[in-house]
């Protein structure tokens, strides 16, 4: 991942935003910071649809935020009404045509959609579209979300959205626009997070409240599991579409997707990291000389544990700001001695020293093994490996770039085996009742499928493509 | 237009090629090289579409082919079966999601199509499809057509195309491809050109012949009006769809689309021109010193007319080769001087000669008025403008990039005050007959609305948006 | 700065890096992760020159090192002996022709510089030389200085470089190579820092360690004041040119400039920022809550003021990562929201708190005021603001790009004037001699003319042209 | 060559341009200008640099005029006084830093340079130069003059010049310009065209005349072999430095170099074309039943052929317009097929022809023998071809790159032999009195060194690196 110490990591693949603002002036400008502050929840492609309420117009393209707009093609954008997307991807559909938002024309004007999530009966839809005689000009989700609903418009938006729900399962948060009206749509199980902000006369709809505030919006609350809300200038419709009795929240927003300084559902993000490595020493202890993080996402963590066990907070690894993409990668000759070119040791801080590594998951093991080795040959007495979720040992079909179940180091291994693996003198992982409470939130509240395998919804073996592929060769799951 | 010395010109849409060989290991090369011989066609988008049977590849994007493509992305265009498209298009329609071919996935597995011509019933179709359900992610003809064949697509691809075809009208080459076949169709009418050539084991289609010559193939024949041609590996397969009494082909491919090297409906191109030439020297003699053409494309008129007349053809304007796109233009202070940027007389050969100027066509006639002002601040004694086409008095709805009608200084001024307007000495054009004479085909044969306003099809008023806009405050249309 | 959220800061302008290395078939591609590992010394221009004794070749461009150089530009870089040079300029010599290495020929061959640091007799150099009919073609100090080597070189490079270091005065880190040798040179005074490395059987030259191991290469020692080293294969010929009674090394290396992982001159940078923290928390104590840093560069010294306190260091400002080049900047009327796009407040660990905010240097004060305000608006109690160097008065002649000194905060204003514009509810430095303390070194070893105008070398008013401009108007200089 | 039809030829090395004029508010775009229309005189770089009479600025780098330059990069060069530069080099030289003009400060200010032409004896200047001290940064002789002229320069520039026009033997035009003066020298053999305009209150200084036109300026006389023209605003000073008894201008320029509409020394090109092809139809008639040209340089000899001959012109090849230095090179499989990528036969004019095909020159006659074989393959039934150039026999020294002489074809065969090689019916070059009368200057005008080895002046063996090598195994030369 671009800028990434961390290569070895669940990978968070979309952020959404939207906008209403008849007053706003700057409306894609908005969009654009709005989708740079999201876009540490997708690297690979950003996008940016507006509407005057005559004409929608859409760019697009792979990269960064910053790499994808210039300055003429946000003037390019004029309107009142805009979304925005950012987009990480596996390796398959990364292609410029998967870009997001999807622009069409349908029965009842034009319509963007801006998704985060993945849904798991959309193989099955697209077959029976495509029975239908529908074509498919791309490999997203959301073609088969619009399609739905300009089959169901001729009732109006609203209906056309509510019977869309009915059809569709899995993990959606949704941001749409028609000619005059920015929606926002959560799934029933809220897996992925939405809120819902104010600024001046408009409104605002995005993945995270940090989206918010880069803008200068208020956050007003979260949208609902199950709520469509539909605003049309100064004017927010709620409608609780699809219910179900228990919801099913990610939990890895507060390990690690969401941005520290975001509040999602309440919680905010930084706190819940702080206690999680709290809770971590509480569960966890080990004496030791200091505590270090693998930066930036786990120093709160690691504040967390050296608070709650008394043992000095150090920076013991050092991140290269300048790593870009188009960094030439080391090749086999020059490999080892390059280590160091993303993350260095701060030596003085090392030497001799018995250290507590606390990091925020462990998904193949790889870069793990590798920070170790590099602390041992810094000189480091002990090191002690702390992290700060349990064992990723399933994977996630909700949105949530996951590797094959037998490449989850988590589902392979035993925890000691792992600690071997990486070469740690000990590695413990915080339990799930440990994480759940760092939260404050109940258990109720969250999927926790990837560490326990109890999937919110039934993942039908027949009804996606890319899930078969994953579970060759895999009894367990 | 890149490149051009010309501006003020009708432009031809597009370009299309197909290639299906089970031999061909660069069929992605081949299909470039036959694109970048269609470049005349298109110049502001290009792609192409690959299959291996199993996957449908694309790459498409803004500009000329080689600017598009580089090794790299022909490498990742695999495949025994492929499509090509180069495009020029109206300004409000200049949008990467345009750029051809359109791919899409379809109850019969992937389907590609590129198209060349306009469809006059376009919106009608698009509308009665939206109030089905259908969904359109651009504005081009392609994707109502690519729509259709999917919903006819249930008793095979043949059976689609026919259905399809008797529900579109206009002009339409098309080239397409499925999973296993290259498909050719051409409109009832013959509008636009598409040829059948041969390469070692297997097809290649093509809007013109030159594109065959250029990847070593032999022209085998004209696809014919109303014709599909359906191939699978050796095999070529005819099906006569529909027929019009009639046929009505573009005269203009022979006065300046098609390239010169170009053999379209059995009529050499090259010839075509020189006979014009010759036609326009008996039917308007004129005495003078020399003979000029507007390079490049006016210079076989030029030596036709000076054939016939006895006047020696000599260089009077030399194109500069090096403008291209990114060329900076003179502004208002600099413009006078620039004129002669792209174009400059040949001062020695000009000075106090009587010029007789051969130039294809007037669209506006500032380019004219340009370029006569230069010759005689040459030095020219004289200038007398030859047209090798009829003036152009009405708008193209088949394919082909014409001003709004009150543009067209052909519809809105006499000879005579065109002449006065452009500041020639004298000014007349070939006459109809005479061009349709100097093909060597019957007037039966062509399309000639654009001189006599007589289409071929009725171009109704309610059916097509831009038509509309064309024919506002237009009461002689 | 690229990828800074300080913009109001001393700049260090130039990191160079040399290797001789026979067995080394990587030359290029070490010397560019070196680069890489100091890009943080300048990030302006980047270049490479390597020799294989036969050719000398160069590849330098604006940019940092991943954009300057692609695998076919290291691959044109063969060789056994190259030097490689990042900087950063003031905004009027920002210009292609003065990136380094300078290469050029000579009557010993060829001959490739690297320069860290300036000269303050280089105009007067320049104009005696321009007076003997010599050219000049850049305007940076590294052409006067290969001026002179060329003309003392009749009696061998060694000698040259003894005539030429007579000669200059000012600072200067040199790594030149000729077609043989590598050779390094560091001041008299050692303003600049320069280390020696071992890899295998060759030597590397370096602004700081971190770039050596980065490499895999071993710290051998700092290059000595005055000191020339002559680096042949695998020999190193050590010559002490000129000596200065005492040494001057830049104390900011350890403030701020220097990678925090880096060991100048026997100190570990980490280390004496810790200790400035500490060092600040028994100067300057303070009742608060949390103790925060501007990150990245301030954490240690907040790490520091935490520990000596007993006060808790938390994470109250977050970097946004992605922040870049390209990035468009907001307009008035976003501006104000848009604060924290490249640092954002951690709201739930500001809100209601007394702070301790830890910042390494104010230079003009506007940044400081800017991120006051954000945790004010975030809801902070209280901020005292802590700097771990003293202020800054004067400018600096030695390599560091300073403002003008009327544009120096701490040059116009007392520290409750500035404590006033910033709206901090208390500010407070470190001390000249608690600075100097932290670091364990003596307060000879140390240039401190930046906090209390004792120049070590005089900056004669008539030598140098830019410090003429800059003391205009400024009678106190 | 870019957009070249014909890869085997001669090569212009340089073309200059220079403006001086106090009312201008745009010299630098009309620089721009200028340059475009000399773009056929150099592909490689191109440059401009200006002054304000304080400030002097320059942009220059690889590839075409308008790759080079945008208008932002127009704007940041103000001033009264400009000059410009295109170029084209051999391999080995082309590098960023040979770009010019070179712009150096010196004792008198500052002082920039562009050149046009080579010096024979650069390398032992350069070495005699670098005796006494002084570094080269750049292989071009244009290193070498500034250094003579700085050197010479304690008395005045035009002093300074003159004792440089002493010691620098072989081709130059050059244009200078100081803080105040532009500055035009011609060799005194006048090898190199050079000539002056007017243009409103100011002067121009260009290789062709075309380049004046093309701004709106008008030609007033060619600088003279071995005059220096001083312009400062209003006055033109002109000073007879170096005068050779007899002159040896380029004949080239008349063949192949120089745009057709240009005039050289009081010649206009154009006629001088049509006139060899006139002379080559009298030396060599042959029966045939076309005369076609190799586009686009030919087309005047052929015409000029035809005219004489009677036997009709026609166009037999038509050149692609669209090649650019992007487009991917056919591989070996598709290589035979990519004859015409470049060039296409009109089959339908050359089918079971005569022809006469006139080329302007043969260097290595490989392409000869491609386009030979082309139209043989297109059903040409006689292939006789003329050449308006005697055979190239001799490499220059004086600015045109040629190969190696061993693979000038015409040094190594005899013309008979040619024409088995190259497959032709019959091959005939124009006499060298021919070629000369055809100019309508006398003989002792011209260097004909080219074709007859009489180098204008001694080319001595030690002092061109260059040289040896090219010399190396050629007894003849």
């Amino acid at each position: 991942m671009f800028n990434g110490v961390h290569e070895d990591r669940l990978r968070e693949e979309c952020g959404v935003i939207g906008i209403f603002n008849r007053d706003e002036k700057h409306l894609a400008k908005q969009l654009y910071y709005g989708l740079y502050a999201l876009q540490h929840r997708g690297q690979e492609s950003a996008g940016i649809a507006t509407t005057d309420g005559k004409q929608t117009r859409c760019h697009k393209g792979m990269g960064l935020v910053p790499e994808v707009f210039n300055e003429e093609d946000l003037k390019r954008l004029p309107g009142t009404i805009g979304i925005g997307h950012v987009r990480y991807s596996t390796a398959g559909e990364s292609q410029a045509v998967n870009a997001q938002p999807l622009v069409a024309k349908y029965r009842g004007g034009s319509i963007a959609l801006a998704h985060n999530g993945n849904l798991v009966n959309a193989a099955l839809l697209r077959k029976k579209l495509e029975e239908d005689g529908v074509i498919f000009q791309t490999t997203i989700d959301s073609e088969v979300i619009v399609n739905l609903i300009a089959r169901y418009s001729r009732d109006g938006i609203v209906e056309a959205i509510e019977r869309t729900m009915d059809l569709i399962k899995g993990a959606y948060a949704l941001v749409m626009m028609t000619d005059k009206s920015l929606i926002g749509v959560r799934d029933p199980l809220g897996l992925r997070p939405l809120c819902l902000g104010k600024k001046d006369e408009g409104y605002v709809l995005a993945s995270e409240s940090c989206a918010l505030e880069t803008i200068g919006a208020t956050l007003i609350r979260d949208i609902e599991p199950g709520e469509m809300v539909l605003i049309n200038g100064d004017q927010v419709e709620s409608h609780r579409i699809a219910k179900e009795k228990s919801r099913a929240s990610c939990i890895f927003e507060y390990v690690y997707f969401a941005r520290p300084d975001s509040q999602i559902d309440g919680v905010h993000v930084y706190e819940a990291r702080i206690e999680t490595g709290k809770m971590l020493a509480k569960e966890h202890p080990v004496e030791a000389d200091i505590v270090i993080a693998v930066p930036d996402s786990s120093i709160a963590a690691a504040l967390g544990y050296s608070k709650a066990s008394g043992i000095p907070f150090v920076e013991g690894l050092i991140k290269n700001r300048y790593v870009g993409r188009t960094f030439i990668q080391p090749d086999q000759a020059t490999r080892e001695a390059a280590v160091n070119l993303k993350l260095s040791p701060v030596r003085s801080n090392i030497q001799g020293k018995r250290i507590i590594l606390v990091d925020d998951s462990i998904v193949r093991g790889t870069t793990s093994q590798r920070i170790v080795r590099m602390l041992k040959n810094a000189g480091a007495k002990e090191v002690h490996m702390r992290i700060s979720s349990p064992p990723v040992a399933y994977s996630c079909y909700f949105g949530i770039d996951t590797p094959d179940r037998e490449k989850l180091v988590g589902a392979t291994h035993t925890v000691d085996e792992i600690c071997r693996k990486i070469g740690a003198d000990s590695l413990r992982y915080i339990s799930v009742e440990g994480l759940v409470q760092a939260t404050g939130l109940p258990k109720e509240h969250f999927c926790l499928a990837c560490f326990n395998g109890r999937y919110p919804i039934e993942v039908p073996e027949s009804s996606n493509e890319k899930m078969f592929k994953r579970w060759e060769g895999d009894g367990n799951a």
